[in-house]
């Protein structure tokens, strides 16, 4: 199970029902955050999903709400006595920010690895964390910033046939089937002996605080579940939303569209936005299955039978 | 109206329904913090009083629990459109933690004034910002951490027999009163001449974050309201609490009876402590009129009649 969760949907400034943002994957035991807006350890409570199973925080940018949770929920982590590493990704200068910001949080129980994503070659990066492989793409804000992608990859169906006919034993099965390679007899097994085609996987996409910019529609293309900033809902604030570096929902809409996802969902919201839902049709008039995010809002994907 | 909040009392993690530390006053139109923990901006909107009109932050230490929420409320601030001068206070150091910190917040619309309390030749220091006169005493806790009070002065009565006796005129009694001199007919008069001795003022105090040291009760004596740390409730949590550098229910009892105060408040519970109400007994067997503080909880002092 895939589970995602909306952790926090605020843009800038925080409303009293409204943290700031954030959105949690979990897979397998493992968590993986991107971005940790102020709040974000107490709504991962209130979401039950706690917060000690996090591996990795991917960071989209280093403006104060999408980051200012991060020094608490390092603190906190050690408070806990964690002791496995901690693997922390964003825009160049990660590690400085960081640092900067362990200022208080100076001793903690656990280390952390930074990975540095620079875009000096290429607009767009691929990393492998576990089970996740994330794609990154330099967006459009005022300082950098990156949109996120996370796929789970999805190995071939087993062939017991094939197995059969090669005359495997049936206690290396298991080790094949999750794509190790086994030795017995003197031969060596791999894989793909008894593998069908890689499978589909499943991918989440998630971009805010940028300009609109024709590449989104391509890296998003097939998400099962787009997270998309709408930081106004009107049209008229179009212009004002841009001069920002932000964008609109009809933006959204037209990704999605364009990208052939399966569902969007807004965030990332003005703190003027106080009702978000009373412009969705700016969005649905273009992606019918949009939905206003809200914080914690949770969807499991499963692979496709 | 003196008006004094309880605005977080989770210390070092907080619960769903507690956030970090942090308390607030407010008089004539300026609001002073004491410390900042994560989510102090959205836990002041839902109390009411806003942010806009913060002009003093004093920081008792720089754990995250104490001020994380620091960033994301300077950023809010800025996005507010601030101009005013911020005042920001705390021991040594105070500069250079918060503009590390600031490297998340980094194009502020204000300036900040910042105050390092220094304790090299004395323990206890005195610091007037505007109307709020601030004692500030070295505490003992693992970094250098300062307890606070609070004091609203109070001028003593204006004597209409005697201000008549001088021939003051009415027009310049206004003035007087507030402790100005008046300049008429070629003389000078100064509010001595025309007020009686100086009345009771209002006194806060404000102790977290330490083992318990000899110097508080004279520190918080005679305080109309004493909120004072009480990380478990238990007896039986003296040992942890002093190995953490932190109080129980009853030093904070033992410190409010001593020092002769009128309340006492309890806050910076452990998160063990989900329920800081069973063990209330613990402080009011020594000091009946003790309350456990609650996120928000609020009180407003008025001067004697």
């Amino acid at each position: 199970m895939f589970d995602i969760s909306l952790v926090g949907t605020g843009g800038m400034i925080p409303l009293s029902n409204r943290f700031l943002t954030a959105m949690a994957v979990r897979y397998n035991g493992s968590m993986l955050l991107i971005d940790c807006g102020e709040g974000t350890q107490v709504t991962l409570r209130e979401l039950g999903w706690g917060f000690v199973n996090i591996d990795y925080i991917l960071f989209t940018h280093f403006h104060a709400d999408h980051i200012a949770g991060l020094p608490g929920l390092m603190l906190s982590l050690s408070n806990y006595g964690r002791t496995d590493m901690l693997t922390i990704a964003g825009p160049k200068g990660v590690k400085h920010v960081v640092e900067s910001l362990k200022v208080i949080a100076p001793e903690l129980s656990y280390s952390i690895n930074y990975i540095e994503i620079s875009f000096e070659d290429s607009n767009l990066k691929n990393i492998v964390l576990g089970e996740f492989h994330i794609s990154a793409l330099r967006l459009r804000h005022r300082i950098e910033c990156i949109g996120y992608s996370i796929e789970l990859y999805r190995k071939g169906k087993f062939d017991v046939a094939r197995a059969k006919e090669h005359q495997i034993p049936v206690e290396y099965w298991n080790k094949l089937q999750k794509g190790q390679n086994v030795e017995f007899g003197g031969n060596i097994y791999s894989p793909d002996m008894v593998l069908g085609p890689d499978r589909k996987g499943l991918k989440v996409s998630y971009i805010t605080d940028t300009r609109p910019i024709e590449e989104i529609p391509d890296f998003v293309r097939g998400s099962d579940l787009f997270i998309c900033e709408g930081l106004y809902g009107d049209e008229e604030m179009r212009e004002k939303a841009y001069g920002f570096h932000h964008m609109i929902y009809s933006d959204a809409a037209r990704f999605a569209k364009e990208g052939n996802v399966k569902e969007l969902w807004l965030t990332h919201y003005s703190q003027a936005m106080t009702n978000p839902f009373e412009h969705l049709y700016n969005a649905t008039d273009i992606f019918q299955n949009t939905k206003a995010g809200e914080d914690r809002m949770t969807k499991t994907l499963s692979f496709e039978e």
